[in-house]
């Protein structure tokens, strides 16, 4: 039985809390968040100790392994003090704002024997790594091309978008790791960056997004992005390779399809979000954690993942605003 | 280049008439029908000759071959003038009104050499026909259960009604020969009718049914009528066997999906009706009447077809009017 | 807090188990079941209680309510000790083998106060609950055909089928439980029972099934039945109106499609059976025990609703071994 | 009934012949090719006269309008005869390799009054057809993303290759049209070349490429080709905007789905090629041709979208080599 510490009592912090409840092999003991309205009431939830400082998780002893959902600021000193205090750690993407600090945090934790996971939840959903697979499996032939079709359904509030690094580090940063997890390292990045919708036009980040990368064996993924999709959280991807063609589709929350005088076989509209549509995904992901944790042996996503999509994001930043082709 | 007389102006008649004349292998010489105003404007726009008298179809020497679209009772006449004259026929369905004619009909053939073809159109969608290649070649194994939907975008004018022959002549022979073509002789019809339709109240004729026949290996059909249906024309089908399921969908004049804020990839309504439906089964249905003619061999679909499509249509109005298992 | 006493260990007593625990507002305290080497483990596993006497789950001053998943021939003695003792208690479906012992069972309860649901689990399953209230919103209209394909991925074990009461109480059941869902009572039953599989045919019992219901408004239902198909469980329902037509779709675990050399946009296979296809439809049931427990109201699936199934199987055994239609 | 002479008897001019051949108001009456091994069977098949001198089509006073159907570098010359003999002339895509080229062709034709068609026959499909009458009826809102996949079931011959004038001119050429018929005029191209077949790695021609396009709204729209295709021809396209998606889906020869042990709901392969995907389309084509002539009116395509596209094409020619944006 794992002994799980919670780092935040966050939205995401909620759907940690929940999964590692329903684990058999994992149990939550403890949770620290400054704010005691959000920490006080989760903790009572699950019957468990609480604390206003979130370094309490990392020294407590009856901590077997933390998950990290503290705001992204924090990310690297939390990581640092669970690696010192030898407490396997799921942190949630981004690691931080600036590849720069990512070096840094990687440098200071050499030497250090550490289990460290980055939460790239889509590389655990059952769609996307059914697909991983039977690329793996040799179905697909050689990868060719790549295209990710990823759009919320509405934009976030202006004072989010402020604070939120820009739409390449919230938003595409999970595409980027999803083209890393097809195609392996990118080389090259172009980004045409949109700005259609008027009521975000003064928020100085753009609203959409189409962008083109490409990898050292000359494949390449498309990533299209929007703020916006009257259809619900709309997150495709097609895999094209030289012996067959996959494509992962969109999920409902049911199976009904409805016909009659206008139109005929109407699916549902897009579970709405990211926690209903990746579910599954941190399910999987947290088993993926406590498994590695179990065998001793590194997690499928590393601090190292999360460095490299960071610096795409930075290189479409780039792009986007010079209108040139960005190589890495 | 075969020449084709054709018997009958109407609605069929002209769906024929252009299947003909794109045809390469031949051509349209002769019209007949008694209503001047209906063959006239078709042998003009044609430039064939024609008459009002059909008669002169089966004596005209210039006439290689016939297709007979005349109404239901002047078949017999027609198919067995058509086989006097030693001119192949392709008439429509159904042959008769009563399965005791067809069988004084086939009785009359007994002797003289004909190549008469009967146009269950069906057969050769290239749906329904894919479908039954692929259970010839054993993709499907033993062939257990048949479903098929088949509705009418709209009930036709009570006036047609009256003289149709009553649903299972008019509408589900169709279907009997689509049950015959999976399973072969049917052994028994059970059959529910309905009457769901207010304003078809007074007709005497179901407007719904529900119809299970078996064959003597014990695989079943069953089939589903109705007069009515809001998307369309609904003509689907499953075949089930032991080793795979096949499914035969509805068609559409277009390939666009639509999704929005309530639902998601929306396809348009169905073909509307079976002109459109079946428009290349008619084509595909001449091309193996010539090919028949040309080869000299018996064309895919005779005058036993119908008359055993026939009894089972009788066998159906029996069973919805006694509430009973009807056996053949 | 509702403090759960579980009777049985077995299969579906472990899905309401882990069910139970994963609910915010339920805990399970007691399980009770005579197989030691079943109710000893999965006691430890949850760190409950347990015992070898069913009975004693009934006494017990810690349990609130019972779920009763024991053999079918206990369910009238379980279900009479937990109304004596004033637990809710939800019941597996079926309630008896035979309608008369259910009847006898609702005359005992006669007089006294208890909440007891049976679980038809289907009705809570996300597709067909969206389905009945797609229906109750009048987006269908009036219900005209409703088409039911339920097929099994494999047969059980002939030991099973000797003692499952045949295929209409032990799989069809479920599907007469839908068909009253969408048509309400049923008046008429005809049953093509089918011998196909070789292996099964010395078990005395038919290994597939169509089956025809109507309603006193004229509407039907076919359910088409078998104990095997090649892409796992088969679970399909269309309900047709004058309005709209409803699909409810096959579930997959994951939504990639598959595009090469050979087929386009393939498909998974279906989910292999009724645990995992129902896994939501449990936790939904058990929502609606917890919450008819909690408003201290009838829950939506009664003891009346298993009698009605019961009726409609037992009169489909009848028509099938008659080739009679059985009017209720 | 317009009298068509048709320039060419190549593959193209043969469907254009038989469509012709099918439309109530236009005939064939001449065709023309040097190639006497072509020209003679077609003419014979149809029963018309020919020539071995394009010019002649030209001259010929029994033809109302012409198709040319001659190989590129004739497109020039025969357009501007047609123009000068005040015949209609519909002529197939593209105009000339050079944009150059297509501009002196525009000032030559200053002052003559003629009827020019270009063949883009993409927008008479039915599925892109519908998709730009919804966006013209609103349904679609803004167009803000369009994403087309275009591939090619396999790459042509070598010695094609080396005079297509490559990939852009010859195979996105198309796709040019496409983007430009739902965005208007496009502003920007970015192009990442691929060279992914060993096969065609000395054929100096990109063999894959992804292209983004933005107009002057923002819009974008992006590419992706390939020469080969396991599944077939592949041709897609996708709508975004801000009040719904509309998807145009790859076509079938029938609609039948497989399921079996492996997979569930399988459809057959892509349409081969072009001249079976897009048969409608030329038919539909015609109709508009046809239909400008007897309405005297400009139609639906003009040289000027030819040298459009071209531009495209050139730009995207230029992107691909420099790794740059190329503005238009």
């Amino acid at each position: 039985m794992i002994r799980i510490g919670l780092v935040g009592a966050g939205r995401i912090a909620r759907v940690h809390a929940r999964t590692v409840e329903a684990h058999l092999n994992a149990e939550l003991v403890f949770i620290a968040d400054p704010v005691e309205d959000a920490v006080k009431p989760l903790a009572e939830k699950y019957g468990v100790r609480y604390s206003l400082n979130p370094d309490d998780v990392f020294t407590d002893p009856a901590v077997d392994a933390v998950i990290i959902c503290s705001p992204t600021p924090l990310h690297v000193d939390h990581i640092l003090k669970a690696a010192k205090a030898g407490k396997p750690a799921l942190c949630e993407k981004p690691v931080a704002m600036e590849t720069e600090t990512v070096t840094q945090l990687m440098a200071e934790l050499e030497g250090i024997e550490h289990t460290t996971m980055l939460g790239f939840n889509r590389r655990f959903d059952p769609t996307f790594a059914r697909m991983h697979k039977l690329v793996d499996e040799g179905v697909v032939g050689k990868v060719e091309q790549v295209t990710i079709i990823s759009r919320d359904p509405a934009a976030p509030p202006k004072e989010y978008i402020a604070v939120s690094g820009g739409i390449f580090k919230d938003m595409t940063i999970h595409d980027f790791d999803t083209a890393r997890f097809f195609l392996g390292d990118i080389t090259s990045v172009y980004v045409v960056g949109q700005n259609l919708d008027p009521e975000l036009a003064d928020t100085g980040d753009f609203d959409a997004a189409v962008i083109t990368l490409t990898n050292s064996d000359g494949a390449t993924a498309t990533i299209t992005n929007s703020r916006h999709c009257s259809s619900g959280y709309d997150q495709r991807l097609e895999v094209f390779g030289d012996k067959a063609t996959l494509n992962g589709e969109n999920m409902r929350s049911h199976q009904v399809r409805v016909s009659n005088g206008e139109y005929t076989d109407a699916k549902d509209v897009y579970l709405d979000f990211f926690l209903e549509r990746y579910e599954e995904a941190y399910a999987i992901e947290l088993n993926e954690f406590f498994a590695a944790i179990a065998e001793n042996r590194k997690p499928a996503t590393s601090i190292e993942d999360g460095a490299k999509a960071l610096r795409i994001a930075e290189a479409a930043e780039e792009s986007a605003h010079t209108g040139k082709i960005v190589y890495l």
